[in-house]
């Protein structure tokens, strides 16, 4: 069994993932200690309406996870709360321990805020981050990934894209060595399940609605079907996976409305089908990204993917085409994401144990 | 930058594979430094029909290559050369650099040998191993396992299946603490192409003979065509990824022959596809393996795959169904998958560099 490391943990935002990600690890404690060598305790969290609570002997998160979902406040949990996310962060710098900054705050997917400054001043006090925001890296992945190295510490985020599926951890993890020459996919769940509906001749408007009963879409489904949040995931895997110098902004975008009805129905018609493909290539030294409506062939394996299933397909120098796919996601998925962030964390912490197939003695 | 780790390769077996692993070595040579830390230097060399050479200073590994396909012999290239493969990684004990024996040799695939052999006579010598081989992880998995883990070095085998797509160091390295419940696959080339051509109205005899010229098929194709690759490629990820105790022996095993060619075409005509699937499921307490023929619907990603791409789905508590698609396998895509255990090697050897996105410093 590999030597525990014990781990400060900072919730930066505790809506649904953040509890989840609570609940999770309590749910899989012994196995994190078993299997990861770590022991995470919670000693600061930070909500925008329900207060803050900071206590560097350990807060019991899940109980703080109930009383938010009564609708209470966290600020009596410790003695001295902190005044707000920021506050909260910088009093990482006193630990002994690592601390691990765990951002999911609500985002402003058009300037990547509040989450940038988040980790910002999360790698400026000494903090490992893990993130499930996708706006850090897609609108300032190289500064904040040159300040975390010149830090010496992490900065990950592999839920920003396909939830929990490793992508981001995949190239850097089990593909050294390999360039990725572009990529392409589908990457937005509301829109791909929109077009199945359209292609089933049901009305626009009904699946939308449909979708928002099921909290599948969002109340305003706007940054969805304009593209913006394939776009956003777009610039975030440029910038990783291709050494790109990409914006949201740059990420050439048609997204879809009730007039794509017609062309998806056509489509699948023709036995194709309809997607909404988010892809970026190298071209005359530099990445364009774009996100648009392509019909597909029906052996592609982008032309597959249910409603629910998301997938990216990675071209490579090495090994060729290699593609990922995601089933269906779920809020348990995004927590995921955080937890195998900081796995990876506690890995460079320490040496590693050895590398003999799946389990870790 | 991380510091480089000089590491001693000891090549056991010189075929195809291994010569390919030696150039692909040369031509990223300084990736492997800049990127992953590693200065991996060929000190040996045993081959079954051109002699052997071992040299602590340091072999010309391509030339070596040069010479193989010239017909000729490594017994000059070294002082006192080695009486043959167990005689060359004894030698490993004596170097005072990591040492990582290559093991790339025919397999006997009834029997797993000789590579078991050499994956434990390199254990016992303190090396660490890689191989391109399915069978000591199809056969003795837990056994070599425990003792890599008692000696203190890594036994890795990325090439075993779907070549150098990463399927093992997927699940270790991105998906911690997930389960694998069971998995689906198509993950024979030989046999998933004779359908394909089957499926469009060819002769089994005459598909099979394309292929063997183009060096897909091998000269004895009953292998392939009996299932049994597929069953120890099934064995080899039971038991590594579900912790399994399987041989390939264990696994229930249905091949294909001539007479397929009349259920492959009516499940075209009905808008399906047969295709040869292995899989493995949790049952009653143990793990229970199958390869066999199977009509499936349009809709799923292992009926959409061409001819010579594989695929494998991973069922998971935590993240669902994973899939990872392989879409042309090749000789440097095997050659890649040893190259990528090199790097897992190298980085349980020290602290691996900061984790920050896709490139590290």
């Amino acid at each position: 069994m590999p030597e525990a490391v014990e781990l400060d943990l900072i919730l930066i935002g505790f809506g649904h993932v953040g509890r989840r990600f609570v609940r999770l690890l309590d749910e899989r404690r012994d196995a994190l200690r078993a299997e990861a060598g770590t022991i995470a305790r919670v000693v600061g969290v930070a909500t925008a309406r329900h207060g803050c609570a900071f206590d560097p002997a350990g807060l019991d998160a899940t109980a703080a996870a109930a009383r938010v979902e009564g609708g209470g406040s966290l600020a009596d949990l410790s003695p001295a709360p902190p005044a707000g996310a920021l506050d909260l962060i910088a009093r990482a710098r006193a630990s002994a321990r690592p601390s691990v900054v765990v951002e999911t705050t609500v985002l402003d997917v058009r300037a990547g805020q509040p989450a940038i400054d988040h980790v910002r001043a999360a790698i400026a006090a000494g903090a490992h981050v893990v993130t499930a925001n996708k706006g850090p890296a897609a609108f300032a992945y190289h500064d904040l990934a040159a300040a975390a190295r010149a830090a010496g510490v992490a900065f990950l985020f592999e839920g920003a894209v396909m939830d929990g599926i490793p992508i981001f951890n995949l190239v850097r993890e089990t593909m050294p060595l390999v360039r990725i020459e572009g990529f392409r996919g589908v990457i937005n769940t509301t829109t791909n399940q929109i077009l199945a509906g359209l292609e089933r001749g049901e009305a626009f408007d009904t699946v939308l609605a449909r979708m928002q009963a099921a909290g599948i879409a969002e109340a305003d489904p706007s940054l969805d079907l304009n593209g913006w949040d394939a776009a956003a995931k777009t610039a975030a895997l440029a910038n990783v996976l291709m050494d790109a110098r990409l914006t949201p902004h740059a990420i050439q975008r048609t997204g879809i409305g009730p007039a794509i009805a017609a062309p998806a129905k056509a489509a699948l018609a023709r036995g194709r089908r309809l997607k909404l493909v988010a892809s970026a290539e190298r071209r005359a030294g530099t990445v364009a990204g774009r996100v648009e409506p392509i019909e597909l062939p029906a052996g592609d394996v982008l032309a597959g993917l249910d409603g629910p299933a998301n997938a990216l397909v990675l071209k490579t120098d090495l090994l060729g085409e290699v593609t990922i796919v995601q089933g269906a996601g779920d809020l348990t998925q995004t927590a995921y994401a955080l937890v195998s962030d900081l796995v990876a964390v506690r890995r460079r912490l320490g040496a590693p144990p050895p590398a003999s197939g799946r389990r870790t003695p």
